[in-house]
């Protein structure tokens, strides 16, 4: 941690933070400038350092963090990929993954259809959500066990593993009954409660960006769930929201070189909620794996004009086949398979 | 709804959106200009509109909703302004009513000692969080239950009644036995879960607006709250995130009259989080209650550079004292007291 | 300026920084933490430090700069109030002065007759654009001199000071024979050329921050027009482009006491865009004068359903006076006059 | 156009807006909703439609446009693609098209050794600046004339044509005389006296879009140049202003599918700006081309540790090979060449 004293600064309001620097533990080093003086704060100390502590005192400026504030997280403290399992691939191995289905559980049957044309075409796991949080309290909000169970149905019939969202901790047992990995959605992103109950099950976990969160708000509620114990934690990029409207959210591409950068958690992409429109989900796909995806996760509906929630950007299974003839072809161009 | 076709579109096309809002159990109205048709569709019908449904059908270029999609919130549906008590007065009446204190009750003495220090300079209730959402996880997270009891006995001490935070439904019964409002903060603003149990409750309700929220996300989550049941909502704009830096956030404060427009429900800011720099606290405030905020929730602490959190942004008693006179001069030049 | 080395940096690398920063005249002061090795850039030199070169060099994480970069817009350099004369009044002075006048000049009529009644309302100048800025080429793009002289007449009519906007380098001399105060409109305040060419003259700029710009970036482009000699500038916080969708900007009423604490020169408001919304526009007014705006500039149309532009944020005359009179109320509230 | 009136509006109200449509030459078609009654506007007339004049008459809650404000750019109105010559290639064909060079030209060695390294790589064409917009008016400038005298030697040496950036109307005519692309930056895209500058010139227009400009402001923009009759417009996406701080921008990769539909222009991505950040720039070249992209924009120095501008995201000429490769590959994926 570096402060930053105000010009002008006097001897005391100086000598006062290297004694508050000292009080928790560590060494201040002062480095007086022309204008203003700099003090770092070295060593280590069982004291955490709280950096409004230091900025509220008077004549300091402003603190600046010098170390990434996740361990755990971090590439630097693990430097070796995480490989989590899945449908006897690995995410965040060379192949790229590809999780697909529709936004909602709507019946038995439309799962089950829908998980067996995934299936055929490429994918490895079946999403689908049972819990839907929406804007609206008048909307759908999800059948709850009884979509669960469909999904269970669906995967004994396809063998393809479950993905689908949980909203809150008091869930969290029942949704672990059915799925194999737990999704955090965007609006949970910062759900911290939630984000430690199931941090406390050995569940692969799916986090979502939430759509204001930085990429290193990402990586802090990783931090909640592998501080919990679970290492099994995969992060999604799914747009965020800005300024722009011709797409529902702005897909942060850049998001994707960066976090495989910093941390050793596999990255998916959201092409569907990252654009919103499906006839341009194809090529959001693509440019998520040509950037270094190591997953997709797509929603495809039979119907997407009957669709109960986000028809507007489904697939339709044989668009969806194509998309991943595309993203294959990406892959092998990146030197690596899908 | 009116439903826009694409320059183009086909006759089929177009009668397929036609017999779907018949099916719906609606009357489609047709217009045709040089390049576009358009679809209004009116009457009423049990079944709700799917706009996603619309805009997936062929030939449909985009859909344009025309009522608000809350109408328990909504202003033009109920037209009386809500008044919610407060300690014997009224939140959204004539007088802005000021919420203060700490952002995390530190210990039994420190929430004694700024309650009787903020209720001294005319604060109506106190704040102060047991349950502490941070972003890291190695953050002070709360003192839990012991924080609700020291709450409460400061309580007992001043006579202000207590407004904390509540982040989980597993917590909503025992935060109930010690809070007079539930606090639900910004990164739960879309927590529906969440909603859905406080809105079970007959406690008051303060909706933070979350950080990448609109008006109108903010005003559907109320509607959560309002549809289970429970009619004492308040709202609280507290800055919203874009590209600045010099601040914590954006305090958008252009909400505030809109807010008032398309809701009957108490609005309140924070100008704490909106700026997030106590010295410009007291200006932020002063602009929220000119422009027509009915209250105001502001940090206070006696030793800012000690506090476990948002030490920067809160500010000391003497300066908070300072600031309520200011607010009561602000609030008579707009025909209000405070 | 300091240099933030990666964790790992080795020898050679820390070496090679504090060998750069010696070449450019400086002192490297060496910081070394547990993690992470810090390198303090001291002293005084004829050759400015480029930072993108430091963090361009092998081993560095980044670098951060401790003094602001602009010096004759600062308030540390320059501790007193800037005082603008303005119609025998000066901005940045205690009374809060009014700019009003229609988004566009539309007629010698139109602008003589707006000219009258925002000065009986008690504006201090008149606005009204000559050259207008339009996002189409199709949409009205001003009468240019005409405009300009017709605006004079009003001045010779009612004594009220012009404040026209110049769109461009070449339309410089002739805007200056006409106007009172040249304004830099949203869109040009990163026009360098245009801010030089203003920096030239004498005459008062009135510089609007751009739409994404950050406030650092707002006085950057004054100080563009300081360093050139001419140290006659106003800002103007006129709302910035943020996800919101309720209103046509989001006004960053923050910016204010933020900049009156960063700068010593006048800052106004602009209300009218900031909210865009005629309705809200005197709670906008309100808010900023309550914030500590030194003055205003408010869109007045005695037609709005018949404006060129901007008839959706334009006041009617009598809505004019009455906001006047309320701001008048809030400044002498915060204790100014108006 | 469509008029949307408020719940509650009156006969009267109603009537004043179908005699108002009448009077600008059009037909209003009157919908009746159970809450709400919308007036569709059809028919052609020579009196534009002012949206603002309808949004602003008494009883109207707001008008939605239903067609596109820019026709010249509209793919609607001219589906083919636009093909802009460029070294004997076409932007906007099947081959991936790269433009390379310097941010700022800063000797003759430099640029002509450059210009031969990024034509050994494979580049189409030489970017480097020779009037520089920069924020702080203390940094480097440009070299202005001598600055295009150095790059036209540098064309003489490799046969590279010249994209280089102009910031004025008065450098349009000196620009011309050497350029044979003109760039129109950022913080230019809306100076529309510079666009209709360039729109009467015959030379390439390369137009990148503004920090916080919409996909729609961009077209709008490009309609500024070609209805002055200048064709040969190609935009560029280079990313967008958002709350994110990991990176320099956001780059909007949704925008490249997203223009590719809407408009028959080619369109680049300048992957250097849109990060920031030398290490990902290749991820995020690849990412737009993948996406869809018909051309490049990268900076590429040989010592970036020593560039007057932008050395932190600029590519050393070897990487930028490894680019050039990895695009390649890329292309060939999704059917083109590069």
């Amino acid at each position: 941690m570096i402060v930053i004293m105000k010009p002008g600064a006097g001897v005391q309001q100086i000598t006062d933070v290297m004694n508050r620097v000292r009080g928790d533990g560590y060494a201040p080093h002062l480095t007086e400038g022309e204008q203003q003086t700099i003090i770092g704060v070295v060593g280590e100390s069982p004291t955490p350092l709280r950096e409004d502590n230091y900025s509220s005192m008077d004549g300091v400026e402003r603190v600046v963090r010098v170390s990434v504030p996740y361990k755990l997280a971090s590439r630097h403290f693990n430097p070796a990929d995480t490989l989590v399992p899945l449908n006897g691939s690995q995410m965040g191995g060379n192949k790229v993954l590809i999780i697909a289905g529709p936004c909602s559980v709507e019946s038995r049957e439309q799962i089950i259809e829908v998980a067996e044309q995934v299936k055929e075409a490429g994918a490895t796991a079946l999403r689908g959500g049972a819990f839907k949080p929406r804007t609206s309290p008048y909307s759908f909000q999800g059948f709850g066990e009884k979509g669960l169970q469909w999904l269970a149905e669906a995967r004994e019939r396809t063998g393809l593993p479950i993905v689908t969202e949980v909203m809150d901790t008091a869930q969290v047992p029942l949704v672990c009954q059915y799925a194999d990995v737990l999704q955090i959605g965007a609006r949970n992103m910062q759900n911290f409660s939630l984000l430690n109950a199931v941090g406390q099950t050995q569940h692969t976990i799916l986090l979502k960006r939430g759509m204001s969160s930085t990429v290193e708000d990402l990586l802090m509620s990783a931090e909640y769930v592998l501080s919990n114990g679970n290492k099994r934690v995969m992060l999604c990029e799914r747009g965020i929201r800005t300024f722009e409207r011709a797409t529902r959210n702005t897909f942060d591409v850049n998001a994707i070189p960066v976090l495989k950068a910093l941390t050793h958690l596999p990255v998916l992409a959201d092409p569907s909620h990252a654009v919103g429109l499906w006839e341009y989900v194809e090529s959001i796909a693509r440019a998520a794996v040509a950037a270094g995806a190591d997953g997709l996760i797509v929603e495809v509906h039979s119907k997407p004009e009957e669709a109960v929630s986000d028809g507007r950007q489904s697939l339709k299974p044989d668009r969806f086949k194509a998309m991943v003839d595309q993203v294959k072809r990406v892959a092998n161009a990146v030197g690596r398979t899908a």
